[in-house]
């Protein structure tokens, strides 16, 4: 997989991929991240991504030139599956749409920042719009960062335990149960004695009792897209 | 307002708070983040902060120990509004989280990574669970900088047009309409004309329009919270 990321702060988006398991991943060459930093597409001598709003109002805006440009560039060397926008008026992110995009080939990821980019960006460049949740950033980069963590985890190889993810929240519709860790007892507080048993079957039961509570308790909503 | 955010990865963290709106903030004074490496509080050898579940299963469990000993001395310095673990069953954050949490003086962000924290680390030290989203991540450490980011851009002084954050998605319970900035027309793209005749009580009607009709078809669930 090869993953674009277009930006006007390539270097707010670097720590979180030269660290754990997205740095693995890429050593591995399981997966390809380019950063691409819009300045380099502009054609005046101030490098201008953003202009202020026609209308009026407070937040610049960015210009469709330089992001036409660069995802132009891009797609002269490779066919993509997806040129994904990160906003947060988009399709919220969700467990399944991260497992759709993990079986794409080549995508890019526009972050916006300011107000966001100019309609026209939306309108004809772009293939599907991503909001990784209900509240605004100040830019679409966490989101692009979030996003690839998200799809990256799920390329096969790329945990060390392939079972791993498939226990996941979400991953069954339901949130994960409890987990304990030595020791046995700290400061009086006990693990349940039942893990200890060695009696697998019902350790499983109980683990899916609790899933099916905290999923009762925390997300009924969960419970109902089933 | 003090960010005390306790990771097994502050290497990752550490771009996003070097750059943009954030960086501007620390600078400026209002507000203050401190990345606390959890290895630092082990008391073994191999600055252990982890061990495999009990009862079995795939990947590794943060323990008790070291939690509570960082925890603990950062208590001791100072009050604490909440102590907030991030986590994919945590509650869902909204805009309106982030307001709240955004009038906070102390936090701590405890951030998962690996399969989590020994669950008694939330039921004896965390106040409030928080999830950015229906997704799982490798780790906490993406989300504690996405609510960071959601939070502090709040905080009065950081943005610099202090209107700006208010006219953001979800701040008035719809999405954002449509923007546009130079050029007019760009490959026979054309800005609607309305924007350009200066007519502000027309122009803002058009906006409400929009915003209403976009968040109808994208988002009619954010109408009937209304």
């Amino acid at each position: 997989m090869r993953i674009d990321i277009i930006t006007v702060l390539p270097e707010l988006l670097k720590s979180p991929f030269e660290a754990s398991i997205l740095k693995r991943a890429i050593d591995a060459g399981l997966v390809e991240v380019h950063f691409h930093n819009l300045r380099d597409y502009t054609s005046d001598n101030y490098k201008s991504i953003d202009d202020t709003q026609f209308g009026g109002g407070a937040g610049m805006v960015m210009m469709v030139e330089p992001i036409d440009k660069c995802i132009s560039a891009l797609k002269a060397e490779r066919n993509y599956d997806e040129v994904i926008y990160m906003t947060p008026d988009g399709e919220t992110l969700k467990q399944g749409i991260a497992n759709q995009i993990s079986l794409k080939e080549n995508i890019i990821i526009l972050c916006g920042h300011y107000k966001g980019v100019d309609q026209r960006v939306r309108d004809h460049f772009i293939t599907r719009e991503i909001s990784i949740g209900d509240y605004v950033l100040s830019g679409g980069e966490l989101g692009a960062a979030v996003l690839c963590d998200a799809v990256i985890r799920l390329i096969p190889g790329v945990l060390g335990n392939e079972t791993s993810a498939l226990t996941d929240s979400f991953q069954d519709g339901l949130l994960a149960p409890p987990i304990y860790t030595k020791p046995r007892e700290y400061k009086g507080w006990k693990v349940p004695e039942l893990l200890f048993g060695g009696n697998l079957p019902e350790i499983e039961k109980w683990r899916e009792e609790q899933a099916y509570l905290r999923t009762k308790e925390r997300r009924p909503d969960l419970l109902d897209e089933n």
